[in-house]
């Protein structure tokens, strides 16, 4: 019980982290670097996402549970941020704490032809009920041209539609932009390089991208300020410290699990009487 | 390379386990209480198991690297069992070694009307590239008389036909038929009546089930016959020890992704050249 008051410490972590709603974002003054409400330091913050995923994999056994009572309640967690800000590694390890068959993960790439030859929100609702992404046609389309503009600015509201009949459908939406900076960006693009086993990861074109990094930002912003709503807010992750984003992000994961409160359902035999039968058998 | 040596013990698991292709199979002949070629017990198996799964998740990670450069092998897990023999446990602790970016994982149930009105294969086609299983329409429909006999017969050269085509597609497949004793059955059915929080997995149909254990049992063992092939071969893993089950699954996937030896891809790119544009970016 000391335990769960020390996660639960006040104020809550969604309330530190969460961008507020109808507000312009400015990332620049928010820091990539630092750790609110996170334990002070590498050590104790990777033993403590290890306590949160002990409590994570419970709940998670509780909503799965449920489900199978017909609790159509599901967590769809997001992970927005640039390339290099830790979305396939916040996978391994947070949802890595959990029971894979409870999880299904979708990560969303360049969309193919057949994709392309559908509607951007298609894809996404294909791969539903699944933790995964459908900004990247606000954001790389936004930076790159690929889209005219007005289509591009239609597409937000559609967005904040899709979201909410999922929300209306008993799905909470975590959506975490994974905030890290332009130098923390260089360092893990130069520790893939001198890598050997990381190199594969690398492409070229990373480097190009960093030359659009202002474009980039701008673009995360109106994603942020547009698609931040009372039923899907965003959580801003500070992301530069991984020990502090797995955390932060388990911690997001554990919170509204807590507030979901699944129940184990009720059974629906006499307990006394299947063990005798069981007993009874040869 | 200490350590390689060990884990690569002559002979191999998979040899141990193999069940002989095209040989009559007589589950009553083998121990589903032995632990062979393994830790000799449960605090060492565990020890084992974890070690076991910090090579699988770095052989993972190759296979994975190795599909961006286009190399379509991939590898299917089979789990077949009596209801408690750990199929879900298995998922659970060997599946949650490795990183659930590059696992997709399908249990197949009762099937749905939807499922109902396709062949028996579309569900399982749909799910795939998965692990999941495809015998439950030549085991609950053999013993629960769910289809015609003629029927049920036809399906297992389909079944054969199909992991053929998996096989042939670079697909490797490893089929562990999980063995447990009737009597484990019966201790693990009362641990979930006992325990308020494992209740919701019990149904008193698993009772009228395990009457019906003498034609399942036939029923698994024709399937055991008639679907091991040189492609697709079976592996019979004693499964009373949650700890032998755990290592011995996690060991064939080891020898398997082995035997694959995927590889990083090469670099399509000048490294010290990126490493000098890398630092002269502002």
């Amino acid at each position: 019980m000391a335990k769960k008051n020390r996660d639960e410490r006040s104020p809550s972590l969604q309330k530190r982290l969460r961008l507020p709603v109808g507000e312009p974002v400015d990332l620049s003054r928010h820091s990539s670097g630092a750790t609110p409400g996170g334990p002070g330091a590498k050590t104790a913050g990777k033993a403590a996402t290890v306590r949160v995923g002990e409590a994570l994999a419970s709940l998670q056994e509780r909503l799965w549970a449920a489900s199978t009572a017909g609790d159509r309640r599901r967590v769809l967690l997001v992970l927005q941020g640039m390339d290099t800000s830790g979305k396939g590694g916040t996978v391994k390890h947070v949802i890595g704490l959990l029971n894979p068959s409870g999880c299904r993960i979708t990560a969303f790439k360049a969309p193919t032809a057949e994709e392309r030859a559908h509607s951007f929100l298609w894809r996404v609702e294909k791969a539903l009920p699944l933790p995964g992404e459908h900004y990247e046609d606000v954001l790389i389309a936004r930076v790159r041209e690929l889209a005219p503009r007005v289509v591009i600015d239609s597409r937000y509201e559609r967005i904040n539609a899709f979201e909410r009949s999922l929300a209306d459908d008993g799905v909470t939406l975590i959506k975490c932009f994974l905030h890290i900076s332009y130098d923390e960006q260089r360092r893990r693009l130069l520790r893939r390089l001198d890598k050997p086993e990381k190199r594969w990861k690398f492409a070229a074109s990373d480097i190009d991208d960093r030359a659009l990094w202002p474009a980039y930002r701008k673009a995360y912003e109106m994603a942020l300020e547009r698609c931040g709503t009372p039923y899907a807010p965003w959580y801003l992750v500070p992301a530069d410290h991984k020990w502090y984003r797995n955390w932060a992000v388990s911690t997001l994961l554990l919170e509204h699990l807590r507030e979901l409160d699944p129940r184990y359902p009720e059974v629906d035999f006499d307990v006394a009487e299947c063990r005798e039968r069981l007993l009874r058998q040869p």
